[in-house]
């Protein structure tokens, strides 16, 4: 009940954010339809856009410059009035990058980082960075507004924490809002590597779409869910664990977990490599494999694209049990070209149930590498424009314009 | 854009369940705390509780029959005030009741009912069904406040329209809750069958759990899947459909869906009759099956423990792609006792990874064969009690008071 009454109270005390929301469509907004839409007297509403103006959210538009004297009749929303911090851990790089609440981006970089070396390490360089980018970038310390991390692991997202992370020593139950946050004086939103990818695809390039599987191909295999609108995280962290579904093919063949014929032990570039090997062709990483395939390796041409049917079986699934209208294939094996989408989709196809496949379209990721920090950013960016957030800044403003 | 707009003015124009939200939580508030939580004047309290009392959905708690003249301290949701027509429709038996606003039953009825009869035939049925429980109940047409209807079918929630039922002849596209709702007089909710007896399992039994999922498992096997609180239909109302999911054990089992290892061919109540037959034990229906291993017979516990390790490769899947917290396992064979129960666990704890399963309840169903009935009176009390209907009522009553 005690959460119950702090969200209604929350919800009621939204008196700024009332007139924000509208605006946060990125569209300009007469003072009139601000008025109509909100049910607000013009008075309130001119108030509450003062505030937000002030507050660098909200801007003139268009004709904003009238020299008329008259107030300006257009409001848009401002992405460039703040900047939001947004990185992807990886295993063994990260990409860091700032870019403004509206996800351009002003500045990135990516380095090689052992996210193994524990948080102290990796989060000081995580800090480091962003404070340099946004020096690069021109804005100052104070244009910071948030940052969005994203970490090989599960995060319990409500604390930021990451949970039991089998690659991440060190990191268990870490409290990486609070250190990183005290370090850059920001909010710090944190979540699992493959559902930021998922929400920087879709706030990029699927703004439309409500229901998105992305799906990372690499050494390993994870999917981000966007149902219904929303990133489902699961119980504890963990939804979205397709690497270790096991796959018809699999007897026999022993994944790093322990179990028997996960799809990451048969369809992970590791296990693609191996085969290779087997058969004669030089290939180590993925990365290798990746490379093999563009020079046009006949072998490893027909190893990825059978590994994409074994992935396709397991997607078959996700699309029975989920029922998106998009699944979005990343990774490095996913940037690998048609191969592994062809053997995917003949799956699939093949697979799923007619009405869960009628309306289906498999795709190619289109932000590759950036969907990391493109995802970061959104969720950073998320916060940021939250009601909640914009009536504490409002609310702020009014205690230090009083005298 | 038009729908943010719209969603916002509705936002805004919550005036009076600003204050009935706070109530829906079942418990009784004072006065006083009504307004601490809402933020809002005693003047506004009192006279939105007024509109509320004079709906009948809030009504004065415990001493409000005080004697000493002053007015009731304690107000609460008021349940009994009316009541909703609960319907769950299956392939040739419907379950109907009604209940009140809190999904206590009032009365009920199980019939033989073939959905392939059709629309007009089966919804006729609804209504006079509804109506005679209405009246055996003592309570008023003008009573009915929504009718919740689950079919076994896809359906497209918004619209409340079957698509592409595959056991449904002549309902695809059906105005279910146009011709009902012009029937009784009152809005109509439907939804298929098993996310209702999910909303029905969890209303009643797991109001606390926000991620479960409900398998039923009968003659077919399907899932109604809750995350993060919310029921998830997917792109077009097909998700949870497991039935259709590849089993490793399954090579050349054909389905009636055409696919190869469908968990259905394999581990649905028909599949384990004709094993049965083969073994020489005379078994027909699921409910056949059910009886025999009821009765103890060695072949058929056999048979059934062996589906539940089907069942448990795909729900170890569901663990791994959904992370729920509960499993919940209905249905006729569902309630067959532990045997099904015990194959599952065995494999679902052997197959999911350990951060999936960790924390992970794998129960057998309380609500039983309730639970549809359960669900669709959830289904509807919660339009019922939305803050937009609190609303409208409550315009109505202004309008309906005017002189």
């Amino acid at each position: 009940m005690v959460d119950a009454r702090k969200s209604s109270w929350l919800t009621l005390q939204m008196r700024t954010s009332e007139v924000f929301h509208l605006l946060r469509d990125g569209q300009p907004w007469t003072r009139a339809q601000l008025c109509e839409a909100s049910g607000l007297a013009r008075s309130t509403v001119t108030s509450r856009l003062d505030v937000l103006v002030k507050l660098g959210v909200v801007a003139p538009y268009g004709d904003g410059t009238s020299t008329g004297g008259r107030p300006p009749s257009l409001y848009a929303l401002n992405p460039s009035a703040r900047v939001v911090g947004a990185v992807a851990l990886g295993a063994t790089h990260a990409v860091a990058a700032v870019t403004d609440l509206a996800g351009t981006i002003l500045g990135q970089t990516r380095e090689r980082l052992d996210v193994a070396q524990g948080p102290a390490t990796v989060l000081s360089w995580v800090a480091e960075t962003v404070e340099r980018l946004l020096l690069e970038a021109d804005r100052a310390p104070a244009d910071l507004a948030a940052v969005g991390l994203g970490v090989p692991g599960p995060v319990e997202h409500s604390t930021g924490r990451p949970t039991n992370p089998p690659i991440m020593p060190g990191w268990d139950r870490y409290d990486v809002p609070g250190t990183l946050g005290e370090r850059l004086g920001v909010p710090v939103l944190v979540d699992n590597d493959v559902n930021i990818m998922a929400l920087g695809e879709r706030s990029t390039y699927l703004p439309e779409v409500d229901d998105l599987i992305f799906v990372k191909v690499a050494t390993g295999i994870g999917a981000g869910i966007i149902s219904g609108g929303s990133l489902q995280r699961g119980a504890h962290g963990t939804a979205g664990d397709l690497g270790h579904v096991r796959v018809t093919s699999g007897s026999g063949v022993i994944c790093r977990c322990g179990n028997e014929g996960c799809l990451e032990a048969i369809a992970g570039g590791p296990a693609i490599a191996a085969r290779l090997r087997d058969a004669g062709v030089p290939a180590e990483t993925t990365g290798d494999v990746v490379e093999l395939v563009r020079g046009g390796n006949l072998e490893a041409v027909r190893e990825v694209r059978q590994a994409g049917r074994e992935l396709g079986e397991v997607v078959a699934t996700m699309a029975n049990l989920i029922n998106p209208s998009v699944v979005v294939i990343g990774g490095l094996l996913g940037g690998a070209g048609e191969h592994l989408m062809a053997g995917l989709r003949e799956v699939v196809y093949q697979r799923s149930m007619p009405l869960a496949t009628e309306h289906l379209s498999i795709v190619a990721s289109v932000a590759g590498d950036r969907a990391g920090i493109l995802g970061a950013s959104a969720m950073a960016a998320e916060h940021v424009l939250s009601p909640e957030a914009i009536e504490s800044a409002a609310a702020n403003l009014t205690v230090s314009a009083a005298p």
